[in-house]
């Protein structure tokens, strides 16, 4: 039976696991005995060894970002409209790796995972992490791969940070850093709108101090209250306006706490309730905690460009004019610390009305520039 | 024993109680069979009886907005550095009234008040109100105040609000209008927020349907992150910078989900704790909701110069710089309509860091252009 995928679609796509038999010490001072990592690829290791992407995903990512799992599946991966032959990471030049970050809850080792020291899901013993800790794990993934250097790591939002992490830890082992709609910290507003959603979390009462598995329980509602405060940060002020504006559900008003007046409302509510069912609280929790944590200059006593001083990549660094959450000052900083480093970088700040969300839909002159920086990297 | 208040205070007050037995019937199609409404004054009432001003209060607001309950309260009304002797709304000159709304917690019959009917608390009972059901509970108290046309209607944000609809119900009754950090309607991301907050409360399971007080419980959790919510977007990016930075609580981090790490998080938490033990839950879901409906230009198909045109009032619009809860450019709109409409209004935008809380804060220019206008009013 034929399956029809689009013509730039990397098509059919399976996922794969490495299990790490090695210790990994964490910034914490915890270490994790072992761990498994799952992965998809996209396109063809040269002979050389030369052409290999990392893609770092952001807060709720996972390693499907490209293609389809199944001839049925609904929708592709999270950025299939930048990763296929012909976009922007052309497959037909790149072999791409794409990874659900340790913690995570789609298959790599996380609190969902079960603690080998007790048999029971590690829930909140699960160590919290670092982005340096997620690069330690990603650099261990390309040794597996026998990946020496990257042509390109490449993320947005978080993945941004893990990406230009990659480049202060190992300087040899990155060419070019893609760092899209994304912050070298976060604000004082950023960690307060992480710690709402911890908070709508932690209160849970089937939080169950982090071991609701073991309770046959989730914390739905803190999940839910977690993503809807995401979600508004994720959306410009006009894009949420064009989207929804004063919109009703119906034609007259209810008068009361429970019905859904304005379309914004359900779209909100439906988000939530979808991710709860989805995702998993400590892993939210986690990837909170790795942003705030997450200030490289922090070494150098807030010196980014000091911080940036060993670093052998070339630099792309992208914003979107109307991202509040990571607005294109947050990625100026980066690109003048680079300049002050005296580093390669390229700037785009692309006019879209779509806020954060941006970095993941089809803008033209977004695919044009980052196709543009991606077609001149030489493999 | 002497009590020294400061020389530009109101100084002590006393909170006065009006009762109104006449049925009020509500934008819902209920109606409240009486009500109760505690309320403060403020200098003296002319023998003209034409220097009254009434303040309407914002969300949380209540009626003490100046002066001092007891000669030991440790802090004077929300709004005493606007309100008192010499002060932009200078008691000298005017006849002060402040209440707290219809629904608050302050005194007022809200939903924590006892229903006649049932002999237990209102709670989720309680008629949902809007801007326009307060502003004739207002117009009652201004009756029997002996009140027939105010001096001026003043609110900030969502008593901006009401002192604009005032100008639109009675027109006959309002000579001067300040509308300071307001906006003509709630913006998709204005009832965006909202609605997080309102999720919060309602699926905290100590809301019990909002029938909590009967189970001797309050909704505190729902509360606490409503509250943080709503304290992230009343303080600019740059205020919070200004204030907490990414500052550590201790030196080390803990690398865990519990502990407080940045300042910020204290100071969210603290908000959110306090306010949980002292507002009242449907209250606050009865606020937020007066602030969704509200949308004066509705009547007139948007339109809202058309639904201004039968105003009467000369209008003093103010707005800060970094308010991104209610931007400049939503009081330029009260503004742009009002023009068109061929009313008298003055515009002032304040340049100020502090965001939406700028219009409760003491700033020079903010307090120079507010009583310039106040003082040019004929009493």
């Amino acid at each position: 039976m034929p399956t029809a995928f689009p013509h730039d679609s990397v098509g059919l796509v399976t996922p794969q696991v490495l299990h790490f038999a090695e210790p990994l010490a964490l910034a914490s001072g915890r270490s994790l005995a072992d761990y498994q990592l799952v992965y998809e690829t996209y396109g063809q290791l040269n002979a050389a060894r030369s052409n290999a992407v990392l893609i770092c995903h952001a807060l709720s990512g996972h390693h499907h970002a490209a293609g389809y799992h199944s001839a049925d599946e609904r929708k592709p991966g999270w950025w299939d409209s930048y990763i296929g032959p012909g976009k922007p990471i052309d497959t037909n030049k790149f072999f791409v790796v794409s990874l659900n970050n340790l913690g995570g809850c789609n298959g790599s080792t996380g609190p969902s995972s079960i603690n080998p020291a007790t048999g029971k899901p590690f829930g909140a013993d699960f160590p919290v992490l670092t982005v340096e800790d997620w690069v330690h794990s990603q650099a261990r993934l390309a040794d597996a791969l026998g990946i020496e250097q990257w042509a390109a790591v490449i993320g947005g939002s978080l993945g941004g940070m893990q990406a230009m992490q990659w480049t202060i830890s190992y300087p040899e082992r990155v060419r070019h850093c893609v760092a899209i709609a994304s912050a070298p910290k976060l604000s004082a507003q950023n960690i307060a709108f992480n710690e709402v959603a911890r908070q709508a979390i932690l209160t849970d009462p089937q939080f169950h101090g982090g071991h609701f598995q073991e309770q046959g329980e989730i914390p739905k509602r803190g999940l839910m209250l977690a993503r809807m405060v995401g979600h508004i940060t994720y959306l410009s002020d006009d894009a949420m306006g064009e989207k929804f504006g004063r919109g009703l559900k119906s034609d007259k008003l209810n008068y009361d706490f429970h019905s859904v007046e304005f379309q914004v409302e359900s779209y909100l509510r439906y988000q939530g309730e979808e991710f709860s069912t989805r995702f998993d609280a400590n892993t939210y929790l986690l990837m909170t905690k790795a942003l705030d944590y997450y200030d490289p200059a922090a070494a150098h006593h807030g010196d980014l460009a000091k911080t940036l001083a060993g670093v052998k990549a070339d630099f792309c660094v992208i914003s979107f004019t109307t991202d509040w959450r990571f607005s294109p000052a947050r990625s100026r900083e980066i690109v003048d610390a680079l300049t002050a480093a005296r580093k390669n970088v390229c700037y785009l700040e692309i006019d879209a009305p779509q806020g954060h969300d941006a970095f993941l839909m089809p803008i033209a002159r977004y695919q044009q520039g980052f196709s543009s920086y991606m077609q001149r990297i030489k493999v």
